[in-house]
């Protein structure tokens, strides 16, 4: 097992066997339309809240790529999952019924990249031949988590970012595939002391910065080593700062960085302020477009980096900053 | 590796290098006093928030442990954590200065099981010489996030537990100690349809069940082979809940179960209803009081099996159930 400060290197890649994805309305009229597994008819997807709506999300996905990976859920040894909602309420009831051991986890909107990492740490250690890993966000249930309830109307600042309704499973193993995690960088909580809460690109961005710094340090590479380097929902005032400070590094990542929150809609038309955000943005972009494109070899490598802002209404409410945390997940196209 | 349905065996068994733990007044007052690391002065820990107080807790804990392992903050490579609060706020604001790559967890009371579980193998598969696994929970910022904060003084059914002021930390790694996980048993989501959120211990004690059973059957092996079989905070409900279920399956712990919510506070005298419950009830029991014995050989081998209640104020207020989790661990002496 060769290591890094932060990184492991997988000797043996675990595969991304499958994916699937499943997104609302709103990112069904963006960018990345034709791209989706599925696209649902209105966001309450048959359910009567919106809490369980997402629970919905999460165990269409997951049953999606169980079928495109020909795995049975019997056969799918653990599941790593979570979501944005207090005590992640729509992970434990969107994956109950399929009866997967379960470790639950909680990133913020980096749950997808934390939930890559240990599925892929669990199944190179030989731990397992399958396993899950399913992240989830819906705009109705994270607004009346963090902000105020929809029918209240309330206006948002053009630096606010909009929540993705979506979920994106994917199914990892030894199993061959076009698409493998050959390692990870586990990013730390950095806190400039930014206390905007409609600015979390800003509060991400340097949780960003520091895993991809040390990331290119532990791995001895540089921007030009990636095809691209794809951050989760910094948006567009994040991004902007991320290259910067970046760049304040000597590592120039202007012409290889995407965002997912930026690809996924089209901030112009689509009124979504700095772009997308939530643990759903990243996996789904990842799932529909990305990883596609990693199958298919038009991408050879990439850095995928999905951002959490940890903050709740609690500690906003007492003044607390909104520090930031990023997960490094390097993605390479299978030659064979 | 060898491995069970929902189980793993570490034939190479990573060590509890070592533990601390901190805890509040009343815990302080209860059967265990002698027993912590360092009990409050008040449960405010200097702070201004009952948020903050809980970050203070799992400082502490951790700090405390690492000093015990006499390991620096740079030697411990991971960090598996979580504690009860929507976002697990008291665990980013209160591990985030020390800067360690963090996995940040959510399963309930349970998460100490899931820490140690996921830390265990982490360290056994050789990704890190040494992680911290840090859990805690407060009564008020618990009561604040799942009841009505202290000030409304709204009173408690019997049914109800009390929520440990308290954390606890543990130390892994290869370095030889007195105490090694052998094993675990990851646990699924257990849903009986109890709806009544002052009555968790009998929402867990059919996941206790279910995963201490499939615990048995994976390691063949009967109640008879552990010294002593430790739920969280099934409290006293519970616990008559638990014994009864797996005497239907044939199995009968009654002789060697024990309780960590019953064995912290005496409700009798301290006004707990049916017990202590929390992230931190079974964290701080395990670190103050049966990992000592564990060490001494006074306990052999015990399977600590932390439940969780998996519901949020959110799905309580729209009626949905509280569904049950719980991870089992194994704990032995090391005789060398």
């Amino acid at each position: 097992m060769q290591m890094g400060k932060q990184s492991l290197f997988f000797e043996e890649a675990p595969y991304i066997i499958s994916s699937a994805n499943i997104v609302g309305t709103k990112e069904g009229m963006g960018p990345l339309k034709d791209y989706f597994d599925v696209i649902g008819g209105d966001d309450q997807f048959g359910q009567n809240t919106w809490e369980e709506a997402e629970s919905t999300l999460q165990k269409e996905a997951l049953t999606m790529a169980a079928g495109k990976a020909k795995k049975t859920m019997e056969e799918i040894r653990y599941l790593f999952a979570g979501d944005l909602l207090g005590q992640t309420i729509a992970t434990s009831f969107g994956l109950m019924d399929f009866k997967i051991p379960l470790f639950g986890l909680y990133g913020a909107c980096s749950t997808c990249g934390e939930s890559l990492s240990l599925g892929a740490m669990c199944v190179a250690a030989g731990y397992a031949d399958c396993v899950a890993a399913v992240t989830s966000s819906h705009f109705a249930s994270a607004e009346k988590q963090f902000r105020f309830p929809l029918e209240y109307a309330n206006q948002r600042p053009k630096s606010a970012t909009w929540t993705v309704t979506g979920s994106g499973a994917f199914i990892l193993g030894k199993e061959k595939s076009k698409a493998k995690i050959t390692g990870i960088t586990t990013g730390v909580i950095e806190d400039y002391g930014i206390k905007d809460s409609m600015n979390m690109g800003a509060a991400m961005a340097p949780a960003a910065r520091a895993v991809i710094r040390q990331h290119f340090k532990d791995f001895d590479r540089k921007p030009e080593d990636y095809d691209l380097i794809i951050t989760g929902d910094l948006g567009t005032i994040g991004q902007e700062i991320l290259i910067k400070l970046l760049k304040d590094d000597r590592y120039d990542i202007s012409q290889v960085h995407r965002d997912c929150g930026i690809e996924i809609y089209d901030s112009k038309t689509q009124g979504t302020g700095a772009g997308g955000s939530g643990c759903g943005c990243s996996a789904v972009t990842l799932s529909a477009y990305y990883l596609k494109q990693i199958k298919e070899g038009v991408l050879k490598r990439i850095l995928f980096v999905p951002t959490g802002a940890l903050l709740s209404t609690v500690s906003f409410n007492e003044g607390m900053s909104v520090p930031g945390i990023a997960h490094a997940v390097v993605i390479e196209h299978e030659v064979n």
